[in-house]
């Protein structure tokens, strides 16, 4: 079942197919000990978004040996993408914005380079406006009445965070993460001090404070002449936010998609970003807790919650008809295939 | 007007949309003096594919100041793809294949390289796996019921002679080129030359005989569940021979669409051989004798004559209810806004 919270998406997108594009990049925000959880060790954070894009188109990771895991050993939410896509006749395109590890899939390269610490300056002028130009690009050429654009950055709560409170918004307090104990006084610190030494500029202040993949996103969005669901939790807000300031009207033509368990988790608030911002939301009401599968599970006590375009894939799913029980079942043959595997 | 001359594929794409995808790549065959016409000089030809890529996604280049030209000045048929393409609602991709320029556009990713002079090896056989397999992943993530693929590959004539000839078919007699005076002599010394040194085993000999875009192509063909039109001239039938090799049974799924200059040349014969093949053959009936411009009546002359899927971007457009008419306006359209750029 499909809830709209902000908006009628639901409506809008109600059998409408179209192309699902994972957006991959890093940040190395996700190698300070205690931000990410998007992979076993911040170390491994950096093989993640390439791992999450090879798993997606083959079912297989190429550049580590299994799946991307929390450090709990929660599998990634990459199994819930590639599970619910099955369903659908839908292209799957890989758009790398800049990661420290290619995957070994083809890929679209936006001609970026991975996110620095943001403390320091996420990204140069010149690598931000690049990676915006190349999005919207992509976009233009991406021809479909609807697109959804999922996510894999470790570490992007953070630089969300860091963008919305560089526009104005409530950052840390509102994100969310991949852990059920979100790391908010770190994460305060990191974003503190990065807007400390961020530019004034609007579009110079956003890229020292943001991934590549933000910006990628919001490219992406710009140029795509049709309805755009952000598939992805509150980092998604921030890509809202991004595009607010660089083309208001276009955010009538742009939903969030997210899951169920971004919606209940009592660290962040999706719904307060969404609604100050001005953008629909809408997301996947689909559970685990009668799964049994521990890492299934685990969903509904705050572990993963979202990303790689999660939410927005069973959104896609179900809006074509596809029963939540259906898609639970197929996430599980999907789980159960890798810890088997 | 659309015209079978074997098989039925215009009945089986009549009215289907579906993604359309230019694979670039450079051999270093095109280096030889006087074996390649896509470019003003040999070493500008290793900038066409990347200025193709750029002037069918954006209407620019930007590798180089202006569109692609042969030595005299006619331009790369790309105008003749975006002018088609421009009436239909489709997803518009590069996927590069091994390209000595790398376009500055967003581009997928094959994790190729650019091909040698095939005198002494085109692929190594690990690079022409990777591209092999890298095109059927990216196939396999393309959903629709239908693909268009087309090429840029400055020497791909002689290429695609190597391999039809290493394969058994009449290989330099049977290729066209994009001069009004195919340099057969030439062709058939580099030709020679190449079988003469190429291994036995028959992907081995392929790869060595190949530049990287024929694999790419025959992989994409290979992992798609569709029907693939492969939109060129003689170098796709090189394609179909290959296909023919790796899996027959697809060929009942597979089609050349070209065009009237093609068709109509006198020093090469795509129907000849892609009825020893077994392969699906159409063109689009389209003519330039009636324009104002001296570089489109050039096609008829012999220049040109295909090439970025020229052939099959027409047959799209006119299948989907397009006049010829309309086409050449628009085409004249796009040629009328280069000259004046």
């Amino acid at each position: 079942m499909i809830v709209d919270l902000l908006g009628n998406l639901s409506e809008r997108i109600k059998g409408k197919l179209g192309p699902f594009i994972l957006v991959i990049g890093t940040t190395d925000v996700s190698l300070i000990p205690g931000i990410s959880f998007a992979g076993a060790s911040p170390e491994l954070t950096m093989f993640t978004p390439a791992a999450d894009a090879e798993f997606l188109m083959t079912g297989k990771c190429k550049v580590i040996d299994s799946v991307p895991v929390t450090p709990d050993g929660i599998p990634t939410p990459a199994l819930i993408t590639r599970a619910s896509l099955s369903f659908l006749k839908v292209t799957r395109l890989i758009a790398n914005a800049g990661s420290r590890v290619n995957p070994k899939i083809p890929f679209i390269n936006l001609n970026g380079e991975p996110g620095k610490d943001i403390r320091y300056g996420g990204l140069r002028r010149e690598v931000g406006e690049g990676i915006l130009e190349q999005g919207v690009i992509l976009g233009e050429n991406l021809k479909s009445d609807i697109i959804y654009i999922g996510e894999s950055v470790p570490g992007g709560t953070t630089t969300a965070a860091a963008v919305l409170s560089g526009l104005g918004y409530d950052g840390v307090s509102l994100v969310s993460s991949s852990s059920p104990v979100n790391p908010k006084e770190l994460k305060k610190r990191v974003v503190d001090q990065a807007l400390k030494s961020a530019p004034k500029e609007t579009l110079e202040r956003i890229f020292w404070l943001s991934d590549p993949v933000l910006i990628a996103v919001a490219g992406i969005a710009l140029g795509f002449k049709g309805v755009t669901v952000l598939s992805g939790g509150t980092q998604m807000a921030a890509v809202a936010a991004i595009l607010k300031e660089l083309d208001k009207g276009k955010l009538s033509n742009v939903g969030i998609a997210t899951t169920r368990w971004i919606i209940n988790d009592s660290s962040s608030n999706l719904y307060s970003l969404a609604k100050e911002i001005g953008i629909n939301l809408t997301y996947s009401n689909v559970s685990f807790a009668e799964s049994k599968f521990n890492g299934l599970r685990a969903y509904e006590q705050g572990y993963v919650k979202e990303g790689v375009g999660a939410g927005g894939s069973m959104v896609m799913s179900l809006s074509s008809g596809v029963s939540s029980q259906e898609l639970v079942r197929r996430i599980e043959e999907v789980y159960s295939s890798l810890i088997n595997a």
